[in-house]
């Protein structure tokens, strides 16, 4: 059941997709204060949702901003990261669902000041309140994603393993990675183009010199089963004789600053326009440029950067500056130093330079920061509509660093740029739940670490979780530790756990497409499913589909790890695809070894799932290899098709045994 | 049995207090490689040791730099922080200590690049190799400690809780915090004075107008059982008329630049000259000043920024500037961006900067960065050998942030600048351990975090690790949440364990105390004393003493932990010290419940604690309320004395039953 209700007048955001006709009368569960929406929790209740952000599933316990933001600080304390999932579920003493659908600001006191109080503020009155009640949590969440519409499904080829680094530099770095990959048989299906490939940064141009052939190149990776992924960025550089630039400013789609100029900002090419895509017309025009690369053989993209990042603003540096020479000439002190560092770092992502710059919403000029969450949305929303004309039964790889709810129907997402911690990967282990919640089923975290330098053992033990996760990329930042898996010790081992996710693809590819179709999450947390004390506190173990709990080890050293089984399930021990143990375990506490080579998770009660034999690439899965690997006497409702176009229905689910 | 191996002309450290004959002839354990020491590793080989470092126990699988650093950033991918232990244990297939006795920076690849290699590598190739072989863990410790001479011990009253802040401005902020204290009958017995008392941030000075009567305001307190405890930066300011700066200048006691003359830093108060403490004449004349706040009645101090920090040189800031305003004219992207960040971001704490200044070793120059890890070793036993002139036969109390191998003989150490963070609450656990290896036994963490802002909960359960670590200080910067503990909704909650903390004193400081004079460590990883598997693996449980395992919660939201149990042992889940339970509980994996407000913690076999009533603080303390709490028909050894005079001996404990 849900109930709509609606403050001032609201700005579309286009997150829901079914109309609900308003409740009038008082807001249920909360209180009003100003504009701030209050909740008293019980002492046991837990707060789920809030889709991309730091710490747990229980959200308890700290502050959260919904303020999209190029942020590679992943910490304890961080308040906004690159996505707004304005969508929460108190679960405990009451039951409900609570979406605030909003396009600016909007911030979450979950607990944090008084930890019985949850308090929800938008900048202004403006938004529409959706209570969700229902069952249980699942219900809750199904209901939501019927209100915010079918999520993307990716290409089976998307489900293959990807390598990436920022600092792949030419077409034989590329070459290089692929045949390091092939000569160690070492299954892949992607290779990431992060933005050296581009001519000085510029959006859908190929840089000739660094790859001169890019076709060719293209076409030579697809011949060994590698697709090559580019990244496109949101800012259009200002340069003249640049088509995309010159179109835009032609034809007013560029956002204007308050005087009707188009706004300059500065990412990674320098100065930039931002590409209007809250405008119909400007969001159409953008979306087609993406042929430029569909034409040369591309068949997925990541949107990167499209908060939108800002480096600077041209007054800002101008002032910082100012500021710079002045306290230089003091004798600066603990203060001064400290203003000094602030004129430089405040530069980036200032909240004041998304006041200064404006969209044309159809129309209705509307000033940046009140739709700030939406713009990674609608570029991703710009690309998704241009591939359904541009190839209108052939599914494109698509995901996207920032979103706002409701993006989910129009691609996924990955992580953003995290780090080489270990509690990095437990962070997302448990936001791709969080982020199922939310619709966003194609999600994975740069496995390894983004920044800073991983170890061998990092690698191994976030290749053990991410091989259950749909986006399974490695990826790194330059200057950082090279991390292809072929350069460890251990690489056989890593081997091994590749092929192990290849085995999967059949069961991944199933449970994600079944998602899709129903509604549903494909990872979910323990409490969801089982309401016992121990499950609805447990922070390190998930459910995936209705076959798999997982509980990945995710500390340095550890040779093992305690887990909490809420019923008997079967544990698996697994070495490679040919050498794993079984067990049968009652429910109750367990401590369960797990050397560092070995993958470990659980087969729930009379659940088996389908195996194949390893490939080097996803096109080359036999599945007539096919074998249930469980419970025995056990059934398992298989969902496949042919992975590319578009025929996506139940009556692609089939029966075996 | 210790081997002394010398390579090349050491610089003398004074880390240690025996003369060890050297070994001639080849290095025991490690292989040599130019500079490097290389070892290899069986693959459960665990090691330990390196004190102040980030990650756990055992410092497998991460690199560490010993480069004593200011270093707000405690995390994983961190090299170094503020002090340098270059003692190692390794614990496996072999098992001996390794101690390198080097001034300068040295490093320690702990099977980072290849999991199964330990490489050591010394800036240069001279220094002293200690390699300690014995019967176990503990008996190994205690020859390096025995090496590195007796710890320093505290007075009582130190063992009562502190409450600090970075943003105390006057002494009426200072009687606020004691009277919210008193009134809420919460027990305390110091409140730290952060850099505010100090006139413009120069040492040895206080600001008049903020703290009028300043002697007037430390007897005011010391009625109330409250002891004042200022800080000490390293730098002295550079300002006309201010007497350290000119007896200094006059008596050539600072550090001087290439050319001879004092060399200049900017740190808090801006331009500083460094007082030269590695110079005989000018550590004691440094150390005498500490007289200037003794004989207003302050007993104790902690030295702060004494890596020394650097916020910048002259000539520094100058290359910056001229850099950012080159910058700053062209179209920056994303290179000449970061190259803008970096300009100001890495002014501070530059290596090239530790090579701009001298040091006169009492007639020998030598350049600061040969001997950089000495200088907070050096400030802080400047102070502490002025305080045996000072007063004789008193104990002062003494912790610094900076620190080296051989320091724990002159004062004690607090965990540094950490941040309101979960995961460094969890540090705090396992880098109690490491740092009491090294001798340094009068530790703790700035409870509830420095940086950040924390939440009630975190800082209840950070008090239910604090109060059995020898300092219990609350401290928090400037622009934080403010965390007193009376601020919280759970104060109560607080004040028990703050209650329970009091009742304890007769404990800790009797283990701490007989640790000093036996050269044990008061906390030990549960792998020193049990070798099975498990206790070796585990990471986050202590022993503390010989009675007490401490198992804490350290991740929010959770209502309790996994424990494992070597041996039988008694559960205690303490509310306050008249509400709780015990337990008998079997060898083996357990999980124990343990709300938010209920301490949990071990009592070993056939072991009790003595316990006395709480009290208002230290002064206070009744031992005649004394009696034991754990298993019947135990004893216990108890270390006792007056808490202040320096007659510390064996005859002070006695046995009770």
């Amino acid at each position: 059941m849900i109930k709509k209700y609606t403050f001032g007048n609201p700005i579309e955001t286009n997150a829901t997709v079914i109309d609900i006709s308003e409740t009038k009368g008082t807001l249920e569960f909360f209180e009003r204060d100003n504009n701030t929406f209050i909740l008293r929790l019980a002492e046991n209740d837990i707060v789920y949702g809030l889709g991309q952000q730091v710490r747990g599933l229980n959200k308890r316990g700290w502050k959260y901003a919904s303020n999209n933001l190029d942020n590679p600080n992943h910490e304890e304390d961080t308040l906004s990261l690159y996505g707004t999932h304005n969508f929460i579920i108190i679960s405990g003493d009451s039951l409900f669902g609570a979406f605030f659908d909003y396009a600016g600001i909007i911030t979450f006191d979950i607990g944090y000041t008084h930890r019985n109080l949850l308090t929800v503020t938008p900048d202004d009155d403006n938004l529409d309140v959706y209570i969700i009640t229902g069952e249980n949590e699942t219900d809750i969440v199904r209901q939501f994603r019927n209100l915010t519409g079918r999520s993307y499904a990716a290409p089976k080829w998307a489900f293959g393993y990807g390598q990436s680094r920022w600092g792949y530099k030419n077409a034989d770095d590329v070459r290089a990675v692929a045949e390091s990959y092939r000569n160690n048989n070492i299954p892949i299906d992607s290779i990431y183009l992060d933005i050296d490939y581009m001519e000085r940064y510029k959006d859908f141009t190929v840089d000739n010199d660094a790859f001169p052939d890019f076709s060719g190149l293209t076409a030579e990776m697809k011949k060994q089963g590698i697709r090559l992924v580019p990244i496109i960025d949101a800012g259009v550089k200002i340069e003249d004789g640049y088509d995309v630039y010159e179109e835009g400013v032609k034809q007013n789609y560029f956002c204007k600053d308050a005087d009707g100029n188009d706004f300059v900002a500065a990412v990674w090419p320098g100065r930039v326009h931002f590409p209007d895509v809250l405008n119909s017309d400007a969001r159409k025009w953008f979306g087609e440029k993406y042929d430029f690369l569909i034409k040369q053989g591309i068949e997925g993209f990541w949107n990167d950067m499209n908060e939108p990042a800002i480096f600077y603003t041209e007054k800002r540096l101008e002032s910082s500056i100012e500021k710079i020479n002045e306290l230089a000439k003091t004798n600066m002190g603990i203060n001064e130093y400290f203003e000094l560092k602030d004129a430089v770092n405040s530069l980036a992502n200032n909240p004041d330079d998304y006041k200064l710059f404006y969209h044309n919403i159809d129309g209705k000029k509307v000033r940046h920061d009140k739709v700030h969450n939406l713009f990674g949305f609608n570029m991703t929303r710009a690309a998704s509509e241009a591939f359904d004309k541009i190839c209108p039964n052939k599914r494109i790889l698509m995901f996207s660093r920032s979103s706002c709810a409701g993006m989910h129907r129009y691609g996924g997402m990955w992580q953003g740029d995290n780090k080489s911690w270990w509690s990095h990967l437990l962070m997302n282990i448990q936001m791709t739940c969080n982020l199922n919640m939310v619709g966003f089923l194609y999600t994975g975290a740069d496995m390894g670490g983004f920044g800073c330098d991983t170890t061998e053992d990092l690698m191994l033990r976030w290749l053990q979780f991410s091989l259950f996760t749909p986006l399974m990329r490695n990826h790194s930042a330059l200057g950082t530790r090279e991390q292809e898996v072929y350069r460890f010790d251990n690489m056989e081992s890593c081997r091994k756990m590749i092929e192990i996710r290849y085995a999967l693809i059949p069961y991944l590819y199933s449970e994600y497409m079944k998602a899709v179709l129903n509604d549903d999450m494909m990872f979910r947390p323990l409490g969801f499913e089982f309401h016992d004390k121990f499950s609805r506190n447990t922070e390190d173990q998930l459910l995936l589909g209705n076959e798999i709990m997982l509980a990945p080890v995710y500390t340095q050293n550890a040779e093992g790890r305690y887990v909490w089984l809420p019923e008997e399930m079967m544990f698996v021990r697994m070495r490679s695809l040919n050498d794993y143990e079984t067990e049968i375990l009652p429910s109750g506490h367990h401590y369960i070894s797990a050397k560092l080579d070995e993958l470990v998770f659980f087969i729930r009660r009379n659940k088996a799932i389908p195996l194949c034999s390893a490939a080097r690439c996803t096109d080359e899965i036999d599945m007539s290899t096919l074998h249930l690997f469980g419970y025995e006497n056990s059934s398992y409702e298989l969902y496949d098709d042919d992975g590319i176009s578009k025929n996506i229905s139940r009556e692609n689910i089939s029966t075996i045994i």
